[in-house]
């Protein structure tokens, strides 16, 4: 057991109003007591109460840091254990010197994601849970947060339990009939088993039916977005990018980088392929233009084939089109504010009508309708993630798989009659991968990578 | 005066684990109530508590975070106002999507600044204290952030309140003489204002001292490090920008842009001109190399020469010499891991021994003695920031200036026998001008572009 008290930045780096150390352990508030300096004691104090005072040096007694001060003892806090978090200015000396001092007092540096390990090995959320919190942090779309955030409260674990639970009962069965076989008993016993994992297997199935939307929500949809230089690219790239870009515009310090690789399009994230490499594009012009857009295409989950309205097809494009015809792709005639004078039939026959967007992103028309030609491809314009569970994890995915092929094994024996204790073997082996997921009995090198993948600080 | 509710997230913009979100004002407590559900209600809750439950859509009653809320009422707060801080997930889309409804609730989006602006015309803090709060957040040394936290506490509204209390004293002495004008007393009077002035002249003397200090701790020395490629300019740069950037490892969606040109040097922060330029630098060689060292010199406070111990100077080096020795400038000889082919007598002819700095960067040696080297140059040595109070923004010299010239004024009309009511005049305006640095009856536009320079959140 793990009773070592651990500290960490918890908010993002970078300049604001605020940025937050938490500490949490057994020492954490006595620790906090020792350098944090204001009219009462922390250790006195009820918890889930805030307060105003001095980070103060313990033995010189200089002033470090105006801070706010919050207590929440355990078990009522995010780790479970005692948890201080101490709230400063929010600048990249302010932070550091709080947390310099803190470390000090003989505080480890939390490794990434362990105050959500604690929340798991301490027993308040399970590992699925666990593992969704940072999908939650890193959500590119609102359907992706969402998706996180119902798994966060636990509905994949709920299902995944209530799973387990059967497959518990339908042992229990089994076991009660190895103990005392009688060969009707048996006969009856591979019907009950046939019955008993068909409908574990229909449940495993829909889980699995959300597994391919759920990890393109919560991944992104990979992009590239080709076609020659000066069609508008980089124009639908900026109007693709407009409403995230309104999110950290006037923060200093704003992770641009990291947002602008994603969009967001009718609340489907797509991550788009080199969008330096685009932005660049209208600069370069032709020699490097259709060079890139062609390497581009391999990773591509879905191509946006980007073609001038007001143009003539080139010989690129008619390539272009050949190449990306049979993959997952729209096509985007732009800049529809100019007279036609592009070759619509040739496209039309070479692409199904509800793929081909006519678009001026110079007048912001037709952006939504390429939002709504890609939910078609890619959900069949099925996109409803209120009251549904996505598995969108690649590890519950693959559990999921083991336990579904388990049971379908375990089916396949009672059909052909194998000895009952060998079965037992298929459905126990169901068990135990649901029971990976959920984090029951998972070994700890397992443990430490899945948080590892966590940021510093949660 | 305004009594509207304002928002704003005042964590920095990125993925982190927590992201805080602050309201401010009058409805702040009840508009919270109405999108944050748990087993209570936050108007009946004591002052700095913390709560634990979900922000709720309040027509749909869809979940849309899982967050902790603290209550802090007026006036125990940052503004004064009552204040609702609710933490949530650190993500862009977490953060943004209870902004969102936070404000779809009437509550508008804070100004950049508008939180410590508030703090000020609600009078927690003047306004020297107010523009501290940025210098906090922004400080790129511990240095610069010592000076910043003084001054967030008052130490400088504090002398510049004695010092008004005195003038007004003073004032008060020469209207009694106005008002009751005998020859003697006016005789002693002029003694007596002489005295108090120039006593106040010392005092506006000494801040003024610490000015130009104060101003190169807070913003940092403009530094062009120069030479010709491969002298090891590059390796220097990151040799220094080794402390500031083992801040942000490991955490995504650093600000590296923002902290690379700052690098912290035995607490003096150097600006670095053109990073960027520097890394590029060793690639690109000869043809730029030297051009743009030579650019780079128009700009900078301090330059760092760079040459080569291994290699015989160059023409190019020799002209550089010239080009920088009647300027503030330190010479780096690198690379004494190896054996000396520089002529060594030749530097040392032009530059003071002090300023000259042998060093290995690739074994890691001397850069201590450049930090020294550095320090002497710009503070002769006397960098103590523990019990001064420094002023070191703009705005506040200016007037230091103002104020102090309007009593040399006084000074000198009182020396002239200048009618006691016109240097009553200069007095008076001495005073305003220290008033108009606490903040006292400053006007409106000023207050705005003063508080427009801060980052959202604050």
């Amino acid at each position: 057991m793990m009773t070592d008290t651990i500290a960490a930045i918890s908010t993002p780096a970078g300049e604001g109003g605020i940025a937050v150390i938490r500490i949490s352990g057994p020492d954490s508030v006595g620790i906090a007591d020792r350098i944090f300096s204001y009219k009462g004691k922390l250790s006195d104090e009820p918890t889930h109460t805030v307060h105003y005072g001095h980070i103060t040096h313990p033995s010189t007694g200089e002033r470090i840091e105006e801070v706010l001060v919050t207590v929440m003892l355990a078990p009522r806090s995010f780790t479970t254990e005692d948890v201080v978090e101490i709230s400063c200015h929010g600048g990249i000396i302010s932070v550091k010197k709080v947390l310099d001092l803190v470390l000090e007092q003989g505080i480890r540096l939390a490794e990434p994601g362990e105050f959500t390990k604690r929340a798991f090995l301490n027993g308040r959320i399970d590992l699925a849970q666990a593992e969704a919190v940072i999908d939650l942090i890193r959500a590119k779309s609102d359907r992706a947060f969402k998706i996180a955030l119902k798994q966060v409260e636990g509905s994949l674990s709920k299902q995944v339990k209530q799973l387990r639970h059967r497959l518990v009962e339908l042992m229990a069965h089994i076991e009660v009939n190895i103990d005392y076989p009688e060969h009707d008993v048996e006969e009856l016993t591979n019907a009950y088993i046939r019955d008993k994992c068909s409908a574990a297997i229909d449940e495993l199935e829909k889980l699995l039916v959300t597994a391919e939307q759920g990890k393109i929500l919560r991944e992104g949809i990979v992009t590239a977005i080709v076609g020659r230089p000066n069609v508008g690219k980089s124009s639908l790239l900026n109007a693709l990018a407009q409403d995230n870009k309104a999110i950290v515009t006037d923060i200093p310090g704003t992770t641009r980088d990291v947002i602008e690789e994603y969009v967001n399009l009718n609340g489907i994230p797509l991550k788009l392929l080199d969008t330096a490499g685009l932005r660049e594009t209208e600069d370069v012009v032709e020699r490097i233009g259709v060079e890139r857009s062609r390497t581009a295409l391999t990773d591509a989950d879905l191509i946006v084939l980007v073609l001038n309205w007001n143009e003539p097809l080139h010989e690129d494009e008619k390539r272009l089109i050949e190449d990306v015809r049979d993959r997952q792709t729209v096509v985007v005639l732009n800049k529809t504010d100019l007279p036609q004078r592009t070759d619509v039939s040739y496209i039309e026959r070479r692409f199904p009508a509800e793929r081909i967007v006519r678009m001026s992103v110079k007048e912001q028309e037709g952006i939504e309708t390429l939002g709504r030609a890609i939910g078609e491809l890619f959900f069949g314009g099925q996109l409803e993630t209120n009251d549904m569970t996505y598995v969108s994890n690649v590890r519950h995915i693959h559990l999921l798989k083991r336990a579904k092929s388990a049971l379908e094994e375990a089916y396949r024996a009672a059909d052909e009659r194998v000895p009952i204790d060998m079965i037992q073997i298929d459905i126990r082996s169901s068990w135990e991968h649901l029971g990976e997921l959920v984090g029951d009995a998972v070994g700890e090198s397992l443990i430490d990578q899945i948080f590892s993948q966590f940021c510093l600080g949660k």
